[in-house]
């Protein structure tokens, strides 16, 4: 049995309109260098911030992009396409990625219309990725975001991910283990992740465990036989200070006791007593059970004894914001007739055209004050520009930085967000300006957009 | 290149607990015959029903179980099993799922307390696959449920799944186009999808193609040109009725056109007037943008002239319910000391023992009146049992319907559920009882958890 390559994505992995439009633009041989920047329009529910995630598979993606004889194959026959020659099929044969990504790095902390990526290839590339990119950095970004909000509820204590039954497939329980670990969570209890991205994987046990054998003391005691120095178990199955009181009382020293039920604020602080005065102060009490920021920050406010979190499906799903409203937009086209930038004037949805830098400008202590979004040929030498160039000619240009380091960036990216901004409710609104150049470049590009055609200096060809 | 292989997944693709849980049975040489269920406890926000789906995943992945010796070896050296000898690492290596599965089929409707899904197989490999099973039934059912509402919504007119882009990953997204075309929708942007599961693929243009040419009708002549047939045209990027004038002035005849912002009611209206007064009666409109079953129902209560609809974020996501709180419960221990039913009693979360099945009773024209769930060994002949036998030593008992199949049993299904259950908001309950054999049988089990350890007549050894 080959193993599995999580990495190898096919290339049908997309909207089909994305190859509808590449093969419209090579029938019309149009393929001039495009722009293209993926943002997010407005931040979700309860969000001051975004922590981006997802970077590293989008560039895996990038790297590795190639159809197969037998993908082209359908594509040939997919009857969309009866009208398309021979020759783009050819072309999707070989196509590669060529072009350059800027990006935001992994665990910086962002914020609506602010590109977080920013594409520039042949306009047929850098249209036929868009898909992945989009699903790619979205879900880690919500789940990195989420995570972030958890853990800082939890106030130093550990937050282990335990999503996976409840996440999108199997493969995004791996995707958000990543994500929770990028946002500050200690771990997951997903192996696969584990083995894949270098992530430390937590267990405790499960109540059909405790159910296997008639009485739960003799489930206990098996238990700790095997795993003497870290078992964590689970008290909850039938009447958890009765659990409890058995456990103290057979002398049994596990490295912790789970609550998965009940009402954790005051079962944990009877159950502390009760560890406590029968001699076991340091068993560690872990909380489970449909927990998130809010809940944890509510338990802990009301002097719960908890030691540790499980956290499942609130991270794996985010559950309270499970999407993210992002876009992946046509900013400008480099060379030819129809060179320039671009803007889309839809109702609700206008966008800023031309390439675009984030600028971050810093307070007092190194805090964040305010961001500024503007072109990306202008200088502002105070402050920090966000998007840095990662790949060129599609290739990366250096080896991704590793996940811990990325995680780090994380913890000092949030460090620095003033507090108003991370509210887990109603939080601040984080200032986000826009240059003066970019405004007058928005405003030549929408009066160019009702120029009638024909009007247009380079049209008359 | 290799081909991707998504079918086959890692073994690691487990919580961490579920193998730690495993080496403790093994180093206590406890290894008998269990029974586990899969079921949900309460139904999402707003769901009257659950449309089960994802089984088809969870068959192929029981199927081809097996750890590598790169996933054994990366188990052998995480610290938590430093005290668990080499036999267990040996027995992981030859690990095959070898039990019996039975499970409703996809596309039936079912409801809280169902089980959707019995394991029976010795207890480690029963406890090793729990992680799996939840994600892969959990997922597809949310989706496909949703999708069954949408489609409702659109009260016979086409309804396109869009949603990769904001799936929870790339595999995410292609597990939600399968689950979605199974709850009715026509088809699915991801084109991976289509080759996989052999759905009908659809796309449109985006708004990057109307930008890429600074003249938006010439945008829409180059793509006319090589999609004669199947353009559908996206006329928000700029004004939209203004770009409907256009296609009628100059004479294109796109088989559609779509609107993706503003007020779709209205615009639709307005639009097919221009249509229609242009002489293209039979251009239609296609509606997008943030659509769910809710929008959908609403637009067309209030005359709006759409054809077809693409729904992405809230299909992909399930956004308004995007987890299920599915559990898989150990319902039985069989042969050995520790034989016999099994319950949990934790607070709010107390299940029933013993093997279970669902019966369905019908009333009037076939339609669903209420269900049973009964021992597995109950018989009740004028009820239809919805759980057979479709895995049975590891293997499939018969080749699984194809998607077809079960997306007309889906229909059929979701037709039989009389119109209440159905509603958008605040459906009613459907009648969901619980046979007697099976309350006495729980009664006995709880009475047995709480007889002191040491008198269990089975214990004296």
């Amino acid at each position: 049995m080959p193993p599995p390559n999580p990495t190898r994505h096919s290339a049908l992995l997309t909207d089909l309109y994305e190859l509808t439009m590449a093969a419209a633009y090579f029938e019309n041989q149009f393929n001039p260098a495009a722009s293209f920047e993926l943002f997010v329009r407005t931040l979700p529910p309860e969000r001051g911030y975004l922590l981006a995630a997802g970077l590293e598979q989008a560039l895996d993606y990038l790297e590795t992009l190639a159809f197969t004889d037998a993908e082209v194959d359908f594509l040939r026959r997919h009857p969309v396409f009866s009208h398309v020659g021979d020759a783009f099929f050819d072309y999707l044969r070989r196509l590669r990625f060529t072009g350059e990504v800027w990006a935001v790095p992994e665990g910086t902390v962002v914020f609506a219309d602010e590109p977080l990526l920013r594409v520039r290839a042949p306009i047929m590339e850098a249209q036929v990725v868009e898909t992945f990119l989009l699903t790619s950095l979205t879900f880690q970004t919500l789940v990195a975001t989420k995570a972030a909000r958890v853990v800082e509820a939890a106030a130093g204590r550990g937050v282990v991910e335990f999503g996976t039954r409840r996440a999108h497939g199997p493969e995004a329980g791996v995707l958000a283990a990543r994500a929770a670990y990028l946002g500050g969570c200690i771990g997951t209890s997903n192996v696969e992740a584990g083995q894949r991205f270098g992530l430390p994987t937590y267990g405790t046990v499960a109540h059909s465990f405790v159910m296997a054998y008639a009485d739960e003391e003799e489930s206990f005691r098996r238990f700790l036989r095997v795993f003497p120095e870290n078992a964590i178990l689970l008290v909850d199955t039938y009447d958890t200070l009765a659990a409890v009181d058995r456990i103290v009382a057979s002398g049994l020293r596990p490295k912790g006791v789970r609550l998965d039920s009940g009402n954790l604020v005051e079962l944990s602080k009877e159950v502390r007593r009760r560890l406590d005065r029968g001699g076991l102060p340091d068993t560690q009490i872990f909380a489970s059970g449909d927990l998130n920021e809010y809940a944890i920050a509510e338990m802990l406010a009301q002097g719960a004894a908890l030691d540790a979190f499980g956290v499942g499906t609130e991270l794996a799903t985010s559950k309270d914001a499970p999407a993210l409203g992002a876009v992946y937009k046509l900013v400008a086209v480099h060379g030819g007739p129809e060179s320039g930038s671009r803007v889309k004037l839809s109702e609700d949805k206008a966008t800023y055209p031309g390439p675009k830098q984030v600028f971050r400008f810093r307070g007092t202590g190194g805090r964040y004050d305010h961001d500024l979004v503007a072109r990306a040929d202008e200088a502002w030498p105070e402050a920090e520009p966000l998007l840095t160039c990662v790949l060129r000619d599609g290739r990366r240009l250096a080896p991704s930085p590793s996940l811990s380091v990325n995680r780090e960036r994380a913890k000092e990216s949030l460090e620095k967000l003033p507090a108003p901004y991370r509210a887990f409710r109603q939080p601040a609104t984080y200032p986000v300006r826009f240059s003066h150049a970019l405004e007058e470049l928005q405003e030549e590009a929408a009066r160019k957009v009702f120029q009638p055609a024909g009007r247009r200096p380079n049209d008359a060809g």
